[in-house]
């Protein structure tokens, strides 16, 4: 592991990290902050947030807005990186935004050329915790994710695929049902191939649908978002968790978009949120 | 006047703002937040925030971690440019970071070729303030400044030298004697000319010195700030002050540097500050 950084901030310390990755086979980036707690050494619960496309740890690090409540709940927080990069690391053919770089959506690819290094789903679950609790005070028992966009589709997928894994879940702005919108089509069919029973593992209406469950689960969403009504779809989800009992708390949000200002007026709730079923 | 975005956070809203100049002869952008009591159409008190070397009204807009608190109290953000850009406007002749380009120092320029559009000062202090309240809720009865670094001196010095324009001034790691600094000896060189007596006025420790006044001080400085004992010197400013009678509460935090991690972490307690004495 290679320390790119590390800054004093909001009385912990935020730092970004480079490490070799075994699942993907590249180098991949990250940021983890740790509240005052962690520096005095406890084991501290974690915090998964999964970014959207186009996006590396560096955009929610900026604008997040969540070191201040972090160091007051002892909540650690990483944010990795949205795919595996550097060379050799096969991109959409035409270089668009949705597919590639930049927007791995969380799955491991069954699909050569991609199959070699996008293992983001195995990298996020398994890898990534695994090393930073052996550099940092992580309690692994006390693990939650969210996510926005296609991260928090990757946050609700992991979190429905491994049950008792975390212990909460929430999402921004989430992509639910992948299989029925073209962002998630694009990629599942890239990714997994064009059999669209393999997609159901990884599209969070159908998982429900097939019988996964999580406890409960939190997600804000701007009603002004451009994305709501073609990619996002979260009357989906509202209309899964119904069907299966899973408490679902939606919130829309009148003149929010999509961007990071939307995310750090809510980030605040999500922490606090995810701290109280973290203790 | 032209918007270029408009984006709801926090319960208000998110302005980028750019317009034509009268002082600079440029076109200029800047930020403004607008609390929820200003869009209920109250005047709201202002803070204006002047940014640092290289920065442009963006990186407060976007790293600053303002508008959970003022939304909360009220208070109206305004984010200037650091300088006129554009065709025909003068940079370093070498492109250097620190003066031209981004390094406006926020004095009004007396030579040759930077007098025609590096009139910042007169651009922060009347041009700008007219203009937003032309179309924005704000009271010019209660406006506070801030900076930081450069920022920060433009804010010592314009609160300095307009007794009573601003009811309280404080800045995040200011350049507080420029005349005595390298980067100010030489930005103040270049837009005020060799004659060491003019630059007097434009130098917070000078200006104190030769009997200019504000009723008290909130200085925030890193102290492992890699700018701090050749650039910045707040000890200057400590001495100053207290040979003026001044009160400045000037505090050290160790292990903190000079960046948008330092200034967001103590952005939430200058708010509360300026908030309570805009009153």
């Amino acid at each position: 592991m290679d320390t790119i950084s590390v800054t004093r901030a909001h009385g912990g310390t935020q730092h970004v990290v480079k490490h070799r990755s075994r699942e993907t086979g590249t180098d991949m980036t990250f940021s983890i902050f740790l509240p005052p707690a962690a520096e005095e050494g406890a084991p501290c619960p974690v915090l998964w947030y999964l970014s959207g496309l186009t996006c590396t740890h560096a955009n929610v690090t900026e604008k997040g807005e969540y070191r201040r409540a972090c160091a007051e709940l002892g909540l650690i927080f990483v944010a990795p990186d949205t795919s595996p990069r550097g060379e050799g690391v096969p991109d959409d053919p035409a270089g668009a935004y949705d597919f590639g770089l930049g927007a791995g959506f969380y799955v491991d690819a069954t699909q050569a050329p991609f199959d070699r290094h996008y293992r983001m789903a195995t990298y996020v679950t398994d890898e990534l915790p695994e090393l930073v609790a052996s550099v940092f005070p992580i309690d692994l028992q006390r693990q939650a994710i969210t996510g926005h966009s296609m991260g928090g589709h990757g946050a609700l997928t992991l979190a429905l695929r491994h049950p008792g894994h975390y212990r909460s879940v929430s999402a921004f702005a989430p992509i639910v049902a992948p299989g029925r919108v073209p962002w998630g089509q694009k990629a599942l069919g890239g990714y997994l191939g064009q059999d669209r029973a393999t997609w159901r593992g990884h599209d969070a209406v159908a998982l429900i649908e097939d019988g996964a469950r999580v406890p409960e689960i939190l997600v804000d969403q701007g009603a002004a978002d451009s994305f709501l009504a073609e990619q996002l779809r979260p009357d989906l989800l509202a209309e899964g968790c119904r069907a299966a009992g899973i408490p679902l708390t939606l919130r829309m949000h009148e003149g929010y978009d999509h961007s990071y200002y939307f995310i750090s007026t809510f980030m605040d709730d999500h922490l606090r949120w995810h701290a109280e079923r973290l203790r």
